[in-house]
């Protein structure tokens, strides 16, 4: 099945304690379009600049993304320059260019509308109701958002919720959406204002899914060799998200596995920058670290 | 089998966001007996003062705990007064009073001496090592510590680690030990010292084990009333400990079964203040609740 993503794809120069690169290809779409290519078709709706390399297009042709709703427009590229500290959590943002983004309106193309799976990456809350109001009947809409959207636009954020299945959120945002620093508390919170399910994602300390039916603590792995977490949480959706698209089965039980591999596709993207290791990951190394994961959090009944 | 703890026994002023309770029963040595008495014969040898309230006494007493070593000496007993914030991870100490704890010393009783596992709450590393060098072959010996000591002890600590089994720690001190911010690296490094297992503990994000094996991770279940986290690390030992020592079983599907064990205790007590969750847990709720992290963290294979 197939799945829309609306985000950006950007240049990003990053500096982490274990190296730097510069306008690297970046961008939400880009990698979770990257990572759900791994499982499912993928449609990217997005915009670049005419300064926009034509090798990052062709690498993304060559995961068999579909890049029509991709406009190439006169300017220059979204461009995020940021840096992380020794603990790789939260990162600070050095310069935000959003240059062609700036005037960014989502205009799905008419082959996209039909898409069972819709994902609104973490851009403005205003614009993903955009893109949900030109497609058609979709299966699932997840998306994203982020403190700036929290704080800048939270009615519109709320509305956008109403038509969403299911949030990726980091767990400060959940607190900060719901305005209650208890999570169990702050997440009911959240799942009444619309989304069936939440997906709570925690860096190093994994996932947790809350649904009405229960709660899912998905593990982290732990990494001897973290080099740059940019693009993790999108890297999770693509996981998540292309599993889901692959199987179609939104039974409990295949969603656990969906944000395990979710949790699999972001823990391979950590360990390089850019997208250099989802460049060169295969198949089998998928399979083999889900089972690395299973190991990691299974325990027998008493 | 008999589990042997050295520690503290003290009266505990606490205050949080949700309430706060004065010269409440506390202690390392109090919470780890309790909660590991809901699976084993526990030995407490501390100090207190002549003011220690009796009925604290009759309370450890009727769960069974054996006070033999439990000296009752001139003076006050150790009192700790603390407070947290709203998001309820580090503990601010406000005020600190050793008094009778100053000059404790560990006089293990020669009736303990033989005793199976051994549990070195977070004293100073000096009186570690004199319990060691008095208990006779001990099946396990597993301890406890914190900052304080890694900072101004980490010598002495590093001398306590050579005959030390298992360390319990958490994942910002694991950092501090090993003097390195990469969690995989410096759990190695602290393996290299001595311990054969490693048990981080996360808090609101769990548990991690690290042994030659492999590593396992635990869940922490999300709760919506978590009113007082004191003694959550000592009820978490507790459990873990109670449960070995209960089932004498040190292979890795047991000690991971007694990992979540601990994990169980610890979610009761940070339901109220003090040890007044502890008071009234029964066993067949340890039991549902143990079931209930088995559905929180299980998934297929793929």
């Amino acid at each position: 099945m197939s799945i829309l993503v609306v985000g950006s794809v950007a240049l990003d120069s990053v500096r982490t304690p274990f190296g730097e690169v510069k306008e690297a290809l970046g961008g939400s779409a880009t990698y979770f379009s990257t990572a759900a290519s791994f499982f499912a078709d993928v449609r990217v709706v997005a915009v670049v600049g005419e300064d926009f390399p034509e090798e990052h297009l062709a690498f993304l042709r060559s995961r068999s993304i579909d890049l029509w709703g991709l406009k190439r427009v006169p300017g220059r590229t979204f461009r995020w320059t940021g840096e992380y500290g020794f603990d790789l959590n939260d990162a600070r943002t050095l310069e935000t260019q959003l240059n062609v983004f700036a005037e960014f309106h989502p205009d799905i193309p008419e082959a996209y509308r039909e898409s069972e799976l819709v994902f609104l990456a973490n851009i403005d809350p205003d614009l993903q109701r955009e893109v949900l109001a030109q497609v058609r009947s979709p299966k699932l809409v997840a998306a994203d958002t982020m403190n700036f959207w929290i704080d800048r636009k939270p009615e519109s954020l709320r509305e956008t919720l109403r038509s969403v299945n299911m949030l990726l959120i980091n767990d400060a945002e959940v607190r900060q959406l719901a305005k209650e620093p208890n999570l169990v508390r702050a997440a009911r919170t959240i799942l009444d204002w619309g989304p069936t399910s939440l997906v709570i994602k925690r860096g190093e300390y994994g996932a947790l899914m809350v649904r009405e039916g229960g709660w899912f603590a998905a593990p982290a792995i732990p990494l001897d060799s973290v080099f740059d977490p940019t693009g993790a949480g999108d890297c999770f959706a693509g996981g998540f998200i292309g599993y889901l698209a692959n199987t179609m089965n939104f039974e409990e039980a295949n969603v656990r596995k969906a944000i395990v591999m979710g949790s699999v596709m972001a823990s391979f993207n950590v360990e390089a920058f850019s997208l250099d290791r989802l460049r060169r990951l295969t198949y089998p190394e998928i399979e083999s670290r889900y089972k690395a994961f299973r190991k990691l959090a299974h325990f027998e009944d008493l």
